[in-house]
């Protein structure tokens, strides 16, 4: 049977999660708490009110991105339809740079699913490295190209759980997989800020789904930002014209190496 | 020249919007601050981040409506593309929807632009209206189809406006406006909750493109909600073939009167 | 009532604009005369068949515009979802690089649009320039950065219309206002491409809708092109860190002038 | 080294995939050729252009799926942006509705690889189908919910490769694929349109990711048929608020079942 129970409007009121919109949500809560109520049906208490603003301001704004550079060549054509451009920005938040903290998710409550497991973390996070290097594909939440060999967001999100209650099993576990990782590999690895996040998001029962939501809502603040920046100081003409005229290739020279 | 000033990385640091993250924003910020500076560039003070996180709750969840509607359809083809989805649904967060309390506050805008106009602001809200009729177009943020003769939103907003200091010219400016278009009609019309919200992004200086990426970025969070609501519990299936099913005309029928 | 007559199922057959998509459409007609067929519900001959496939054929290609550039940032982010690249790609194809066919199709169609004015052409043309003087707005189809004073598509274009009887009344008005338009500027201005599809677009017979449409479809073509090329020969991730090298301003710098 | 190939303009030339667009291809070639030229980089011949053109049209239209449902969702808030209503339609042409025919298409490429691979067509058929049992993955391209047991497209566009000459190994790998398949479930099954596709999209030589592509190219060009029939004959705003009525669930009901 077809259900929604998101919204709800009368003549007088409306609804948002079961809950009254004027009387007790607008001027009561903060943007991230609303984000908690409208993903997970319940309102968050303060604590995890506060770990989960932090996660997602911690996605809000990276720079010059591949998917900010989307946005803007987008309003660049569309300067009518800002939400087109914000659209055309978040569709490039796929496996390659919003999958890996939903991916760290889904491997940490994996590892921690079986509660007649009784191998401690290490033995587990070992096995799931032989596992990974066996089959050929990545852990997820490790590495970074530049701040090596410590995420300072890995750092800072840690501490807020820890202030907050929740630096439980699912972080603990994501800490085990990465020594883990850096014994295999016999040299330091970076404890990324994706592995972190997932790691949170399972502390805060989010389903694993809401890791790629967070970084989706997160980054269409981020690049609702770099819209009004452009608007203010426009680069994306010149940068069209002058990557135009670096990489076309004259008929003549096609198919000659590059 | 092409310059971005919103991000900034070194080994160690992440800079947004020229601050530390790790030191200056993360756990000492809420989203809506967060958003808020990201617009802006600046940090905005208790009051100011009090009334913004007002004006993105407000709209970040409505119901079924036709953008949830087609995030959900998205899904359903692209459930490996979640933030897909969501960008589908902004898609539709064009002038029918989200362009109104741009358009409420491009007018305000104009209509205190001249610090040398002496008229009040009753004289000057009926020139408005009396320009409307003439030239063929709507006063934007009046009028609703359901919440009649108030909506509920409008109170609460400019409650909040006048706690945090923010209720000043421009929301007088859109009451102003309202009164003339009520005496214009002869019937009580509502003030609607973006006219509300054009107004008050008047108040809190942002540009009036901000208005409408206000709704796309608390419109993310709520699809981000949908999303998950129909991962939960689905419907789009059925409701899709039951549409299919209603409207699909047979070829022997085709060109005749619905 | 809720009645759509594009497209038709049973066990057996399916029907597509109330033909038998096996027997009459497959092998029989070409992409361009389906996209037709599409569009206004009845097979083209083959004359409308040559030019329609000849404008969506002109928008294919334009090399790395801001669109393309969307589409493969896109694709960089989230290889796994190819549409969604494209997809991004097509936001941007709004007033500023694709409107303006609509634009001209639009004011051709006002222009001859009462039976009984008795007004030449020419007379027509100069009292639209000179009310897009007096009223501040551009005459669509007209001017061109590159293809200077001649438009190589345009004079195609033309020539194809000739050949499938098509060289009509909005042809001549879009001529007559290309002339108008040069008088007042008193130089040789371009007639370019989209002037020239906006007059043949009204030449079919086709809705205004259609240009942008045709354009849209078009450049869906020309964008699955460029991610396969991306796909054999990657540019996006070098590009976009050269991008965010030259642009991102160190926080110490923030706020001196670019 | 960064380089694009596809697009090059001189002041009185434009060259696409470096031919002269106004002097080889346009008027010359239909829009099938043209997407073949764009996403190969050769010029088809005239039975590859027909061949080519009839996967194409096969994909354009399928009455009222949840793609044409997003598309005129979004139509419904931004009818000033077209381009975004066909883009939020595309966005759902992921692995459930588009990913069928690229997965056939790939696991042909797999079973004819090896070339010292001396088995016959069935016997590699039956360890295919044998191997996705175990793994339990499921055979693309075959089975559908409407046309059983046979899907005239499948018919029809087989019919076409004989008559082109491309009814090749690859066809006849999916055929035998088919039978194994129905010899596993000892019952009829369709060989369906996406598998009869994949199989001629490797007979074309096209690159697997282009069978999306297709599909991509394909819909944009059913979906502007599906916007435009939506502005002569709306139905969005009655579906939207016929579903918004019925799914609603009020704030009382929440949690209940179903």
């Amino acid at each position: 049977m077809m259900r929604s129970e998101l919204g709800y409007s009368t003549r007088e009121n409306i609804y948002v999660q079961g809950r009254d919109l004027c009387g007790e949500i607008l001027g009561h809560i903060d943007l991230g708490a609303m984000a908690f109520l409208q993903l997970t049906g319940r309102m968050p208490n303060p604590n995890e009110a506060r770990l989960f603003n932090a996660l997602a301001i911690t996605l809000v704004e990276h720079g010059i991105t591949p998917s900010a550079i989307a946005a803007r060549m987008t309003y660049v054509g569309a300067p009518e339809a800002l939400q087109s451009a914000v659209a055309a920005g978040l569709c490039g938040l796929g496996t390659v740079f919003a999958g890996t903290s939903e991916g760290a998710a889904r491997l940490l409550r994996q590892a921690l699913a079986d509660p007649a497991d009784t191998r401690s973390f290490e033995e587990r996070a070992e096995e799931i490295v032989a596992r990974s290097v066996r089959e050929g594909w990545s852990i997820p939440g490790v590495g970074h190209p530049i701040h090596r060999p410590v995420d300072p967001r890995t750092v800072r999100l840690f501490a807020i759980a820890e202030e907050t209650g929740f630096k439980g099993r699912y972080v603990a576990m994501m800490q085990a997989l990465h020594r883990a990782f850096e014994k295999h590999k016999g040299r330091p690895i970076t404890l990324n800020a994706t592995g972190a996040m997932g790691a949170l998001c399972c502390e805060l029962g989010l389903p694993v789904e809401a890791c790629r939501g967070i970084a989706v809502m997160a980054r269409a603040i981020g690049l609702v930002g770099h819209i009004l920046e452009e608007i203010r100081s426009p680069m994306s003409i010149e940068l069209w014209q002058k990557v135009e005229h670096d990489v076309s290739v004259p008929p003549a020279e096609r198919g000659k190496a590059g």
